[in-house]
């Protein structure tokens, strides 16, 4: 028998100006009964309402880069994300505790890069991985993207319960509401809402043992001039690509003149993560993974 | 003999998250040569650059709805916008001067619209047409949009001088580079240009009589709730259109939960500025307008 789920929750507006996540829990707060289960209870809630109003990523700093533990338990720390983090750690974690008020957090985001449906994990944790594996199985045109993110592995909202990851859909421009997107990131919500439902009713039909993922291997930054301004951009061959695999030779940049800029690393990576408008100041044109089968 | 032309400016980063403008300027900077002509002078400059540190349309309010007449003089306006657009207004004009210090403002913007190559022109000034009948005769793909603007006929930076206009490409979202939609800005840049030279050595081929245009009718909002929030989204079959005609009955907007809504007005008129995340705050999900052919 599994351990049961107790509570799941659904985070949206954790960046303000990512309009999918903001208005599902818009939609979800006006009929609960979309997201209810008879196992388990769903919890969902706006995390950034300062960037929400703004309708910008951040009031001061990244709110999803803000969940480590020595950020949690430092008080000196009171930018406007530091002390919402604190308050939202509360009512999820706390982190790090053997009995955390949610089990699984979901956190809902859209990115400008063109990756579909995505899901990004970032934990070790075995049930957030079956989590995926059935998602994926379920979706199959979904990609699961293994990432520490680009600050360590404990930054994320997602990673204040045990389980959880982050959903990522694109490409939408920041503050721009998409339908078709918004419908099937609500598919992937109500997927993983059956997936516990299952779980907990011991109605699961398998274990999964095996998983197609990108595996982060590295982010590249843009080519910039001495001032810091970038001087290239993206090729045009991979700006509508989600996922890319690069071979040595191919550009990968343009610059303001129009001068190719080629790859030159190793075959067979992936860039994906590809022109997000928000990494631009993070230092990241795109990310590079290799694509693999895991054990689970 | 044409009165001669002495000074073109060409603005960008008047919305600070609008990357084409911004870059195309640094461009320019870098290597002014890209931009001299032989009969007049070209000046160049990054009007907002509050808003583009921080990566934002604006820091206070819109630049791009500062310049009316009646704001410009108004000296107990004192915004970050406000006080810059007097500035500006010293540089390009000043407005409704017999001698301004350019005689013609192209002002580049990107849009999360997918309207491709546009030029909106809000003036009944008889070059400015003439430049955009050029344009268009040089880039059969480029679409003319009349439209006064949604606080009235003059407050845009394109309106302080007695010609101008503003380059609207698309879609991109803010905050995003885009290679393609750069260098095709730039080429409508150089068509301007090359406008000007061919104007003051009285070597146009030929005065335009007429042009077709999309011709603002109104502008439409976002179904909205009470709470003034958004429960409707455009409807995907309008997302990916830049100029889409519509008919009586055709979906326009889909809400939260999935139900269409749909067109109520005359046939034959077209919306266009689908979907511009900065036209949430305005009230604006897009607009519609008038095909037509207008004498010149």
């Amino acid at each position: 028998m599994n351990k049961k789920i107790k509570k799941v929750a659904i985070t949206g507006g954790t960046h303000g100006n990512e309009l999918t996540g903001v208005y599902l829990i818009n939609k979800f707060t006006k009929n609960p009964n979309l997201v209810k289960k008879g196992s388990f209870e769903t919890f969902f809630m706006h995390t950034n309402l300062g960037a929400m109003k703004q309708c910008t990523r951040y009031v001061e700093k990244d709110l999803n880069r803000t969940f480590t533990k020595n950020g949690l338990n430092d008080s000196t720390l009171t930018s406007y994300e530091d002390v919402l983090a604190k308050e939202i750690n509360q009512k999820l974690g706390p982190k790090g505790s053997d009995n955390t008020n949610v089990d699984f957090v979901m956190d809902l985001h859209s990115t400008t890069s063109n990756m579909g449906l995505s899901i990004c994990i970032s934990t070790e944790d075995k049930l957030s991985w079956q989590v995926a594996a059935y998602v994926k199985e379920c979706i199959p045109e979904l990609h699961i993207f293994s990432w520490k993110g680009d600050t360590g592995d404990t930054s994320f909202i997602s990673s204040i319960p045990p389980s959880g990851f982050t959903i990522e859909v694109g490409s939408i421009p920041q503050g721009v509401l998409r339908a078709d997107m918004f419908f099937e990131t609500e598919r992937i919500v109500q997927t993983i809402l059956d997936f516990f439902e299952l779980y907990n009713t011991n109605k699961l039909e398998k274990t999964y043992t095996q998983i197609e993922i990108y595996d982060n291997v590295k982010t590249v930054d843009f080519p910039r001039g001495e001032d810091d301004n970038i001087n290239a951009m993206v090729h045009p061959n991979l700006q509508e690509n989600g996922y890319f695999e690069l071979k040595k030779g191919d550009p990968v940049f343009v610059t303001l003149d129009g001068e190719n800029i080629c790859y030159e690393d190793k075959d067979g990576l992936y860039a994906l993560f590809i022109n997000e408008a928000a990494y631009y100041e993070k230092g990241v044109a795109m990310c590079l993974a290799d694509k693999k089968v895991i054990e689970l």
